[in-house]
């Protein structure tokens, strides 16, 4: 058995906090800081004190127990890092702000590493060459940086972390394949351990590339990530939920389309008013969803291009320019990761077909094309509720004019079909199980298919069965450490402070030693000595001038999860043994006090 | 007992080399990265692969646990840090090219820390308030970077390194004295436990400031530090050594001194012929060790202001420019580090008063002084061997000019004495322990006796037992921790590989199961599986289809200190031991294999 040092509150490198920092908005960057256990450097970036550290070494060696169980294997990166490698897959430019650049005294372009597929493609590229050499798993406990916006929330969103990422490297798909649910299993049983409850959630994979992709997401009220789930166990982030696409429709009776005057009506809400009163529908009244809204948004490439799409969608939706972030790409064709912002005036100047309030797609009706064949041609997406046959009121491309009857493959078409809506509560889940419930939550994990991108940029190609060579495919996978500690914190604490979980707390049991006799403090020292010799890690609050009320409001702040007060009651031959977590306490008799605690840590 | 899993060379993520690297020089370089070990990121900045990981941990283990027994807490700060606490003490300048610097996304200045003393500093001024709160002593493990001129011998100098640093925070100049010998202590215990030789040698601090300062130096070949050191025990690197004084000369009867004419002498060399030409001496021949050479020097302040002194030294010694460097600072008041250089032809140019070849201190001579009352006067300092009453021959402030007889404090004086001359091989050493002898070392740690410097700049006061505020007395003192593990493999070859320590080993023993049998490779399993459950951690070479050299040569340049052959003797019931460092194998009984191979490795 390996006795671990006692700690003592007269010794220990603490001092905890009365009052919250100001900078902090949520429980676990409050109590963290007035803990002790963490203390802020800058914006996003954070010192470990002891107690964090002690804490912030179990969740690490979890997350490396169930990584070396599943057969990765551990190296170590270096933070800083030179340009090439991310020149080569673009995200040198893609990471935008996010990255922190510096050059070093030669003035060679270097980074720190917010994520590092690059370098571990290359490093195995550097020393494997065969299909034999492969599978191989590899991950890292690295530190890594990120030049956040907006650093928030204390270790939920820093600057400098630590990420548990891992890569792995096969030689075909169904390898991939094997190695994702390897990781996704890993990553179960890493949240389990952590008692982190996990929405699994479906994911685009953004500027990582790659085909499949999850996020692990604990939900929680402070969480930054929207999500959706059903209660039939679906769960998505909203830009990965698609719609329930509705049958296409018979438009054979559909009156031929006809443009009518409407006058003064720019907006979804004016037009319907206007329909109802100029033009109205042969059964009940029009709505919002009988009408199609064309939504002009500018997409701002990599490199900086800016371009325009025009989006149509069902008049009673919000266009989610999350979603569009990350669909539009694609479908333009665009490698990397793109931005998008509604067009300005000054995007509208420079297309005078466009106009404002009464946009069309107008491709089958007249000469006031949205788009033309020229260079300047706008894009068309349309939503996957406008499906074949489907009729609609939009606009004719002219002040003050609609166009009604318009069916969608008989009269207008669309260069593509984009998730572009906003996704609401109520929604159908996709896969039928039941409607959306929305929820927060935060990324605790993550885990991508890769597949042959970053191989096929950086050159990574092994010799196969037969000879040839054949380009590697990949998977990335990430848990955020310190985020997981944090979130933790988050959800483990009363108004009064920290209750850490049993396998994750800095010490097994904390005991107070209160009041004045001699024989109070000779006793706690070899009750400690005791609790230490059975194998318990011992906090011992043996500070001498500290008042009753400053140790037993410590023991809460600190949150470990069993407390033992040696004070009061002992000359009656009684210690009072209390749980942190549901707040009970009980006497216990001198006598067997200490094996009466280890079964209490024990059990 | 923790059972260790098995490293298969099947499954482990390595691929030896035959050639050395293209920019390896030193052995540990060549072997750590042909072993697999680490494998180089970019100049002066690497990866660690899972064998030198393996051995990393071990490394900073030792120095965690000997940092614990003194009672230092463990805590981990930041690598990126702000501008300003390095603003403070002038470091953000003082560090030159060696910091890298960078700026977040709003432009705010940032550094890459290669020390945190100004961290830490602030810390303690954060938390604690009272003497009562000390002694602390913290330390971290931790990722440092300096960008170093010119990266070199792999991880012996690199930019990016880990680094065990601690800092002591006492009230009072004697528990700062108690802190600094604990951790000269614990540095002893922590080389003692690496197996790495150790002098431990004054050393001067630059720019870290305070009083008491030693180097823990490792003598080896490949080290970049000069040193000396004595067969009595002492121990110094150059910069540091005290010249031991002559006694004052009793010059009551030297003669009056005198300007003689030496055509053409700009050089010691010359005068010392001009003068036993021209002017002889009264005995014997005159040497170099008669005259006075006056050198004058640039010091560049860390202002960048360039002021020239001048020096005067035995004309028979040379000036060293690395101890003028670190002792002149303080001479002229300085409180940063310097630069110095020998004045260049503009430097002189500005001072017509100085001949060069002629130059003299000249100051109760005549009018052509070497300095004036002006501001442009340049100090003059004396090499501890100008003794009072030493009598010299030196310049006349004339072409081919020089002065005879010319007392050192009865003829000229000096604005102070400095050490400045070469230390040499055969000097008596200060301590009276024998003369001086020549050696290179690598710096493997370094303790310092900071003083106030920090925690005046950074004010870190505490209130003291009479409740008024005192400035804390601080010390900082540093190991290698990577840099350590390369001294390690520099001293532990040979030509086949690496001979890692037995307790630094990536695993206990290293089963090689060659030929063809399945006998062999099932009995190599079963023998694996008994040493691992015996507590050994075991490598096992179980490749399939790798030959028999292949697999001898890869075990000698791995390592690991005891090699286990399941081959060709097995069908006569014998395995092969064979101890990496001595190289002597003896074949042990098949039956008893098991106890006699741990036997082995515990001896």
């Amino acid at each position: 058995m390996i006795q671990v040092a006692t700690t003592r509150l007269s010794q220990l490198f603490l001092r905890t906090l009365r009052d919250d920092p100001v900078d902090a908005e949520v429980a676990s960057h409050k109590l963290l800081v007035r803990a002790g256990y963490i203390r802020r450097a800058a914006p996003g970036i954070y010192t470990w004190l002891p107690l964090g550290l002690k804490v912030l070494n179990k969740v690490e060696n979890i997350v490396r127990e169930e990584m070396n169980a599943i057969g990765a294997q551990e190296v170590h990166f270096p933070a800083l890092l030179p340009r090439e490698p991310y020149e080569a897959t673009n995200r040198w430019t893609e990471y935008g702000d996010n990255l922190f650049r510096l050059q070093d005294r030669r003035g060679t372009d270097m980074l720190l590493a917010p994520t590092h597929e690059e370098m571990f493609t290359l490093l195995v590229k550097d020393l494997y060459s065969s299909y034999k050499d492969l599978p191989v798993y590899l991950y890292q406990i690295q530190t890594k940086y990120r030049d956040e916006a907006r650093p928030r929330a204390g270790l939920l969103r820093g600057r400098e972390f630590i990420m548990k990422d891992s890569y792995s490297f096969n030689i075909d798909d169904a390898g991939l394949e094997e190695a994702y649910f390897a990781h996704r299993g890993a990553y179960q049983r890493i949240f389990e351990r952590l008692g982190l409850e996990i929405a699994i959630v479906k994911a685009q994979s953004g500027a990582m590339g790659g085909s499949r992709s999850e996020e692990f997401l604990h939900p929680t009220p402070v969480g930054e990530d929207t999500f959706v789930r059903s209660e039939g166990g679906y769960a998505a982030n909203v830009e990965a939920v698609t719609t329930v696409v509705p049958e296409p429709i018979d438009a054979s009776n559909t009156p031929a389309a006809s443009i009518e005057v409407t006058p003064d009506s720019p907006t979804i809400e004016t037009l319907v008013e206007q329909s109802n009163a100029l033009h109205p529908k042969s059964e009940g009244q029009w709505t919002a969803a009988d009408t199609l809204k064309n939504v002009v948004i500018a997409v701002i490439h990599p490199d900086g291009t800016r371009q325009l799409v025009a989006i149509g969608v069902p008049g009673d939706r919000a266009v989610d320019m999350g979603r569009v972030e990350v669909n539009v790409g694609v479908l333009l064709g665009i490698g990397g990761e793109v931005e998008v912002e509604a067009a300005t005036e000054e995007d509208f100047k420079k297309f005078p077909q466009l106009v404002k309030g009464y946009i069309g797609p107008g491709l089958s009706l007249d000469a006031k094309l949205l788009g033309t064949e020229s260079e300047t041609e706008i894009p068309y997406f349309v939503d996957p509720r406008v499906v074949s046959g489907s009729t609609w009121i939009t606009g004719a491309n002219e002040a003050e004019k609609h166009v009604y009857n318009l069916v969608f493959e008989r009269d207008f078409e669309a260069d593509g079909v984009i998730e572009a809506c906003e996704v609401r509560e109520g929604d159908p889940a996709p896969d039928g199980s039941g409607p959306l419930i929305a929820a927060r939550g935060i990324e605790m994990g993550h885990i991508f298919q890769l597949g042959r991108k970053y191989a096929e940029a950086l050159g990574l190609k092994v010799l196969d069965q037969n000879g040839k060579l054949q380009t590697v495919t990949m998977g990335s996978y990430g848990v955020g450490v310190t985020r997981a500690l944090a979130a933790i914190a988050e959800g483990n604490h009363d108004d009064k402070g920290l209750i850490w979980p049993r396998n994750l707390a800095p010490a097994d049991v904390h005991v107070v030693a209160t009041g004045k006799g001699a024989d109070i403090t000779e006793y706690a020292e070899k009750l400690v000595e005791e609790l230490s010799a059975a194998g318990l890690d011992v906090m011992f609050d043996d500070r001498p001038k500290a008042s009753p009320g400053v140790k037993f409001g410590d023991a809460e702040l600190l949150g470990v999860p069993t407390i033992v007060v040696v004070g009061r009651g002992f000359k009656d031959g009684k210690l009072e043994l209390k749980d942190r977590r549901s707040g009970e306490a009980r006497d216990i008799a001198v006598e067997s006090a200490a094996e009466e605690i280890v079964r209490e840590v024990n059990k």
